[in-house]
């Protein structure tokens, strides 16, 4: 199966099942983004997971291989994304992406937020004015070693 | 002046005073790192957000006007960031832009998180197996309007 | 079904039943061009306006799923389109987008036109000398919050 | 002069003056949108337009002639631009490209909206839930001549 | 039907008649190369004519509607294309490019040559040293519009 | 001196003397888009032909050296050009690049047009609904040899 | 069939016939690097030449048209080969080709080497030190036509 | 100094001088073609053959250190040339470069052809019908090495 | 079969027998680098090694003439790769390789290392602070040739 | 100063001192590919080592401040660099990109090799068939992390 036919396997069993993926961060124990990004193949579930999740949509058992394996990561295209929502994670790295290098190399030294020892929250927070999305990464700072 | 003069003129201004932007954002009353954005010019400032910065940097008043413009935002070389610390950015946006994509849907329907009424921060999280970069987005849902 | 085979049948149903943009947007109350971008997957509608479409167009419900759904927006291929209609906005976008920018920020100041809280419509102006068509954009002013 | 120098010398005479491109409308009795076009070196201005636009601005008369020359136009850098709102520009018609394409064909036939007999306005819609930027393109319609 | 299927079938037809794009101009009354473009699909037929090339070409009439619709125009692939006949023509624009604009401003004014309502002819020129192709354009002159 | 300098050295002595390309053509005897194609270096002049633009131009003698040599060519910036009067000629080669190319090789078997052997005039064709820019490229046919 | 079939299906028979392009240069008497062309159909064969090639390779005739038509040239993919074998000419164009433009000036003035009336041979040099591919280019200089 | 400049004080030395690459074939002891890389900077000079350029050339010595360092080589601008006679080695790279990929590996094995050990003459063949530009190229074949 | 057929094959093969890489390095007597990079087509096999493969896999032999061609290599997807891992490397030719090149070209002079007569390990060092990958690359020194 | 002024004060400073890199690793106690990327500003040196290389370089004080900055990190020119030495590792990647993920996902799990808690070593290998250059990168390995 290509990555595409088993992302659409799993989001149609759980629009089948009627889950969301709160839900299945509840039924699963793991944040609902992780879970997500399982499902797009972009992380990878052990055993043990992946059973939970097969389970938890009622799916067959022999498509959790799938979703225990290490696919190439980060697949969007074009390179520059058109869509709206992911674009303007494009423009936030664009316009405040030397900021933030000012800042954390000035709170860390010189080194890098990891993208791999990482996590990822999405919350909605209500606003009279508008409910807003909040975004939270944590990642481990990485100094450059010397050598 | 260029932006690239004017970036250049308040970081070694600010370096001379031996302040951090922290210092700044107590100074100034606005977040570190939009003062960051203002000194790569991303940002714009009130007249008198911009009087502050330039008397708690110590500089000619006239300078004050280059940052209340409007200029072009948004300017990273190449297109997809060679910097380690702002491609991984990036990755997050190749790795995660669909998951995140799929939870924002599902919490708030078709829409965005608008970039623009948006806030940024950067905070330190001490650990002992190493110090995590904590980055907190905030922007406003937007739904598609339908006509 | 891919975008292309959901469009392909939309298309088609409407050649079919003889209908215009604009007798849909009598039918169902709603612009012809929105209804036009709901045709092409741009936009999302309601289950109520999946509905009123699918039956419009005399297809078969389940179709209606199809029309609810968010996919990945903006999908002109390649980045540059080639199409001499489609390839107009990008040159008023490269002509007169500095411009327009010089304009909106003394009209408005720092932010921009929104493109999520955003209509757009087309009309035929009748001019003896060669009818003109008409492109009326309107979007939200949204102003760059500070933090 | 590079057009750069042309368009920074003109932009610093306007702020020194303190007028608006209303204001300028006024006076020379051309669009805003099209006398900063002109500012950008994107539109040419007659021998007239030129001299009424150096008076206004209260600059030598010498810097009329490069107002009546030809540039070349259409210089955003890079060519998916990143300024957030020039971007979305280029996201509508992403977006929109398609189903714009659909509707000015059904109206009109196969053919173009012209980019080079077209007028561009910028208006402001005042709004309680916020004020909303109009833009308003009117451009002949141009049928394919067949041979 | 995909554009490239219309075209290797109508392509097909021609060669099984034995017919060549002369023939075809004497037989439907327009232009080789406009009705290479109809193949191509880079030009619309009218029902008319539609029917006459179908006709000349011995093809079943239902395919008379692929002629007549409005696809996506000017699809090479890659952008600079790599065939050597297609690319002289890049070149020339490459090469050539700057002169034309310099001509065609003094002789006209500032606008452009329109590639819509413009007809391409091609002829042999016989020439002892070699044949020679002489490519025609002729493209109405449009002038900038002032507003 | 840069290839731009010597462009803008010829062409400011060229309005100077108020000379059109086409009083160059009947000076120099040679026509007048080849004598633009030289002010842009696109073109080399035989050292007599170079003496005669400078005596045309009232230039001194030693920029005649610059005009006899062979820059490297093809020069737009960037690949895709922006400007609407050039970029129509890309347009030209994306939407009648296939049929040109399907009838040259019946006209002539498998080749190319020569954009070396090569020439191109421009004219002005008077028209009352408009006038009309007429290019007429004439290019020897190069077969493919075979070995 | 497409390109790729037909080369597939050459190339499928030559190995069967356990030939190699050696072989097919005796007994078709053409060199083997324009044959390989063929296959790759970047050059076309006469009829003669078409059924001379289908008999070696033992292939019914009904292939022999596809080796006379005249296909898109040209479609490495990407547009800079990865291919190392291939790769090393992009870098001898990189490194070399200014080097050789000003060697091919000074040798026979403006103009370059044809790539269309040429022919390429390679040849296997024995060397105690490693045995060396020699590629020999033969192409007839064309020089610019003036006008 | 650049590699720019240096190039061209180079260029004008020889061109005061009177001499040709030719020339300094003959007063150097290197082929033409290595010395215009040298020129051009892809190529490096040992201390004696530096001083015998400078010498030929009557330049101060100071020059000679630029020759015998290692610059950065391979610096067309834009990556697919644009200038007509280096171009068409790209195009025969594009059109030849999988036969000749076919026919090396059938004569070697699994390798290439190295563009470091490797040399590059050009000869000028005499041809009543037109002379010819001969590029002979000679490359060491490696193997690739398996472990 | 294409290529990732083939990649597809031999992995599910792996898979099934519960190998390693290793493992097949201990049976087949090459390192597991360069199977891995027969699995992937880049590297090609003997006859001998090919049914090795084949029968340490357990597979039919007709594949093992797949594993004996020479296909085109380096196939990213796309030019700068996205997956984290394979991107890694492309930062540290970014970052390291002027670095890289400054001292080799003082260890070595004016040369390169061969990519070709190449080997490359991967090695598990165990590490308290965490287990670190060793990537040992080993290539022939390649001078540049002069002639 | 620009990186560039930077890198090319430190390099004609070693050059007038006569040291190699190696020379600075024994009198500054890192290794000279550190302190080469030190040079080319790609990493950053603490204040004591700014002294000491300064000191080692008989440069004046000040410069030290440049060598503590965290500057934009990896600025190749092209994206996919022409420079022969430093293409062969984008070959590399290109070549075993996939094979080396195979092989260390195998060994380690899913995450990647950091290049950043990183060290690269260049050693010469003597070989009676030519040098060998050795290029040792250790970094650390990063597992994804579950959240």
């Amino acid at each position: 199966m290509t990555i595409l036919e088993i992302t659409q396997k799993l989001l149609a069993a759980k629009k089948a099942k009627g889950l969301t993926f709160a839900d299945l961060e509840t039924m699963i124990g793991r944040d609902e983004v992780w879970i997500s990004a399982v499902f797009y193949r972009q992380a990878s579930a052990s055993e043990d997971e992946a059973s939970k999740i097969i389970s938890a949509l009622g799916l067959e058992p022999d498509i959790a291989d799938e979703l225990t394996a290490f696919p190439v990561k980060g697949s969007l295209d074009p390179v520059i994304p058109t869509d709206p929502l992911i674009y303007r994670f494009y423009e936030i790295m664009q316009v405040y992406g030397m900021p933030m290098k000012a800042v954390i190399h000035e709170k860390f030294g010189d080194g890098i937020m990891s993208a791999i020892d990482f996590s990822l929250d999405i919350e909605k927070e209500e606003d009279p004015k508008g409910d807003r999305v909040k975004v939270i990464m944590s990642g481990k700072f990485l100094p450059y070693k010397k050598w």
